[in-house]
């Protein structure tokens, strides 16, 4: 069976970090973002690539967990935690969902429960004590990617080739999809799959939503 | 000699690029942030790294190249250019100084010339044509370190430990070396040398300065 990546992120909305994170997600060959619990986000930063990523919804990790389980994933938490081991060790075994911390606080007691095993980024500076949550998220994405030996995208001149963009289906910014509507889902191919939930535009109807997603920690 | 890392930023002061590359630059090591032209900038997103990062301008790229090769430095450029190598291939020999690109356009003409070589991050999806640059920036900075066997910061518990915060010497977000000083401070050891010039507060008296820097592209 094909390896595959999946990010998954919980009740993360900030500043634009959502948004620059699906556009390395999708440089980087993840095949869905899946959403916990807060499916409102900003796609600010996303430069389009939002409508080429899937996205999937989860009311609870218990959730999100058995539906990975069900695909045969390992989740694999980014957090400098005891037992972590360096990501440029590649200590990947298989089809993996990286969940991901918040800024400040990283992974909570109960998302630290739902993952196999975690893996950190070696700092080697003495002026931060994390990195941003979009580049530590990419940086493992990076490395699975090489560890799983995805093939490389076509490039035209100094850039990569950008597919076309699908159709939007559903309302911008949301996350759509509901418990129902996710089993439906699963009996369609990942082909037929939804996709261009969201756009640039970041106006989802609620102004203070952009400025949050902006300037708040 | 031990092998360093610098990180050289032409003309780029767009959205908080340079307040969270400032955070990566520090998390791996980086010696110096080069900034080359506009010397005001946006630290937010630095999370107050700007503090523990050494700043140093000048006016053109050739002074700046002329610097770097008296440290003999290679320069790499990172850019999706004919005879880039994937990072991951870790194509490095010596000190480097690595250049970034504008987002949107890459290096110019200009900033190739000046490079030794040129490294690229391979991608695999559809949906973006390239990173954010401080994404790529991150990624090729923390395959430097791995390289270079830089020593792992102390961590306590799941962060690294951030050192004291120096005192601050002159105003916020501007890079205040003049020629006159480089040539000062360059008799002068890396001890001893001017930290803090910039802060996390954004405001240099110029209030478009950061919508721009926010919102620009």
């Amino acid at each position: 069976m094909a390896l595959e990546s999946y990010v998954v992120v919980h009740n993360i909305a900030k500043r634009h970090n959502v948004g620059t994170l699906a556009r390395s997600a999708t440089a980087f060959g993840v095949s869905e973002l899946i959403l916990v619990g807060r499916r409102d986000f900003n796609a600010f930063g996303s430069h389009g690539s939002t409508s080429h990523l899937r996205f999937r919804h989860f009311h609870s990790l218990t959730d999100a967990r058995l539906f990975l389980k069900e695909k045969d994933c390992d989740i694999c938490g980014v957090e400098i935690a005891d037992g972590a081991v360096a990501v440029n060790e590649h200590p990947f075994k298989k089809s993996t969902a990286f969940l991901l911390g918040n800024e400040g606080t990283g992974l909570s007691a109960k998302e630290c429960e739902i993952c196999d095993f975690f893996v950190y980024i070696p700092q080697y500076g003495c002026g931060t004590a994390s990195l941003n949550v979009t580049v530590a998220a990419s940086i493992v994405l990076h490395h699975f990617g090489v560890w799983a030996g995805f093939s490389e995208r076509t490039r035209d001149g100094n850039k990569f080739v950008v597919a076309e963009r699908p159709v939007k289906q559903v309302r911008r910014n949301h996350c759509a999809e509901t418990e129902d509507s996710i089993i439906e889902e699963r009996k369609s191919k990942r082909e037929n799959a939804s996709n261009g939930f969201f756009d640039e535009s970041g106006n989802d109807g609620s102004p203070s939503n952009l400025l949050d997603a902006l300037f708040g920690d």
